[in-house]
């Protein structure tokens, strides 16, 4: 198929493109770059070294044969937009490209707006451009399972069947989001399925969980095909970040009690779910929700997972929990669809944080250990220019805390 | 109570200023006079003619003897909202400032991204100002029925519990709003409820019925006091236009077959409504939501109340809808919660609406048939500079249908 994938530079979105592309399908790639320019801005970067897109596409090429096409812009700039799709014609269009970090999304006032402004306006110029160039394209849009938050009964996907004062109604699942970031992915999802009811688009939205490892099939092939690797408190995922705190002999930073329980999943298997949302495509009007994750675990948890799978004296450290959030709640979420569609779990075990240790190893001389500690509190409100990462305060927060 | 109006320039927001200042709250009014500019730019005016803020404001200093501040700025100017605040030190903050029509935020593109970027980033902004200028400071948020669409149980207000597998919980009721404006206010209610939730503000949120009538015990008092009455198919509601139709002779335009159906409220019950919330506040960290209105009606049960209230024959057509909607349906919606705290409803009868049709009676020379036409449709997919209201359009129009 021909495949449009929006944010194709990202942590998920370059393994999903080489996935597909290995796969035959005929792949290009949208970014505007600027998860690059986050990190320049936070003093951090990718654990693993990335190459630049250009040189990506080309040791693709070199390796695999296949072409990608890559396009830089701004899914904000609707013209770009509709003038790549017409350029590119796709049939699905991934949608990865937006800003994915609930902490940067709490970092002050301006990262909220930029957050959700970016967010929101993108996804409804990606509706609309759909919906001019050719309603039949699907849409396949990352969500979060964070978008539910952690109501006190089982979480469907996407939608739940509620009977009430004798009558019956399957409706959106409601929503308790903990971010501005997770707002943002909460409006999107309210937004596309206006647009498949109104205008007969389709959409798939993943409501993924946190994806844990670096390496696919795809990105071992050459380390010019590397995906980042981040390990700070901002963009790091949790588990990446257990993983780097344990070779480098930090302790593992667990927020407040730790019970904190999320849905996880492996990066070979967001690359694998993607296209398998896009071999099903929903029906033209159809607004549907796949909970894309494979196995739940608490913060103490995975902790525990990382301290018994690698070798030597781990210290577990239980900060303040810079989250406002539940520290022990139920949690039991659905998650079969992806599976009914075929999907075959990596799931979680020692051998798979060995590996992903030994993916990282090389490159513990470059892991700052100051970017690990938690450097956005929700609780303070901040408007603008406040946010302060410097290597400095990074350095004086660390004599304090480490 | 210190008391500031955003949007107090408005069709609600103006009378809602008056009466507080007239029970002897302390009003100050936070406008950028957008509204105005809209009527320019949909060749639309209010039928009933308004006069300046300044013109207004120093009306009601004549006649009550009582002073309203105001301020003109936009939302989305976050220093401009923190130099207001810390000069009025507000108690409370009564939010109307948002664009509120549903088909103007149907236009196109453009129209769509302009309403949700300024709702979402305006509303943002009231929550970081609140936040860090006193959190103690209560929003009244006027929010929407319309957010909740037509689901085939019963409306709560803002929370429902559910019980599902054995286990129950009270969670947001689910959202299904019709249009990017209505979709603009949920996403308004889930940031809100997120910064209460994280911030310990407390909010009331009032999601509204559709309002009729022109008068209030304040605005009747000097022509110059005079609230806004929009009589167009964009800014309009449905009972007004409905009047105007009638009182000039023109067809009433139900849409589609007009079993729609929709909780209302008169004017003068929405300015009670603030009130009420204002003296009844809610507690730090809870975000409440009331459904505002009082009675439900479909169209075609308001186009016959109409028809059967004001003398001569009038016709009542059947349009095509423009929206996408639901038809027929289940409506039956819960609003006690304001009934509970004091409401007194002004109940619609005939009188009511020969009241409404004395009120702008005077001013029907002014009527322009054709803006009453609807001229936005839902399925129309534009993206920018593709909307064409103006007076030859609109001509064209009426020749073809009226």
């Amino acid at each position: 198929m021909r495949v449009l994938v929006l944010g194709g530079d990202g942590y998920l979105g370059w393994p999903t493109a080489l996935h597909l592309s290995a796969r035959g399908h005929e792949v290009s790639i949208v970014d505007n770059l600027v998860r690059r320019k986050f990190d320049d801005e936070l003093g951090t970067q990718s654990l693993v070294p990335i190459f630049s897109l250009p040189e990506r596409i080309a040791a693709w090429s070199r390796v695999s044969g296949s072409t990608i096409r890559h396009f830089v812009g701004d899914l904000v700039a609707f013209e770009f937009l509709t003038s790549v799709i017409g350029e590119c014609r796709p049939e699905v269009i991934v949608h990865f490209g937006e800003q994915r970090s609930a902490p940067y999304s709490m970092i002050d006032r301006n990262h909220a707006v930029y957050t959700q402004v970016n967010n929101v306006v993108g996804t409804l110029n990606v509706l609309y451009a759909i919906a001019q160039a050719d309603p039949s394209i699907h849409l396949v849009k990352l969500g979060t399972m964070g978008e539910y938050g952690t109501p006190n009964i089982d979480i469907e996907e996407g939608f739940i069947e509620i009977t009430h004062k004798g009558r019956t109604d399957t409706l959106p699942f409601p929503k308790q989001p903990g971010s501005f970031y997770h707002l943002s992915k909460v409006h999107d999802s309210h937004n596309i399925a206006f647009a498949c009811r109104t205008w007969s688009l389709r959409a798939t939205d993943l409501n993924q969980g946190i994806v844990y490892g670096q390496e696919t099939a795809e990105t071992m092939m050459d380390p010019a095909l590397a995906t980042r690797f981040d390990y700070d408190a901002v963009f790091g995922t949790v588990l990446n970040r257990f993983v780097v705190q344990a070779i480098t002999g930090r302790p593992l930073t667990v927020y407040g009690k730790g019970m904190q329980t999320r849905g996880m999943l492996n990066i070979r298997d967001t690359v694998a779910c993607v296209e398998i949302a896009l071999l099903n495509p929903p029906s033209a009007g159809e607004y549907r929700v796949f909970n894309q994750f494979t196995e739940s675990y608490s913060l103490n948890e995975m902790a525990d997972l990382v301290v018994d799978a690698i070798a030597g004296e781990h210290v577990i450290a239980h900060l303040p929990d810079p989250r406002v959030e539940a520290e022990e709640h139920y949690y039991r979420a659905a998650h079969t669809k992806l599976l009914d569609l075929g999907l075959s779990p990596h799931l979680l075990d020692g051998d798979v944080i060995r590996g992903l240790a030994h993916a990282v190893e090389p490159y513990r001389h470059r892991v700052v250990p100051s970017v690990m500690l938690p450097n956005v509190d929700w609780r303070n409100v901040q408007s603008d220019d406040t946010f302060d990462l410097s290597r400095e305060s990074i350095e004086s927060a660390l004599s304090r805390q480490d």
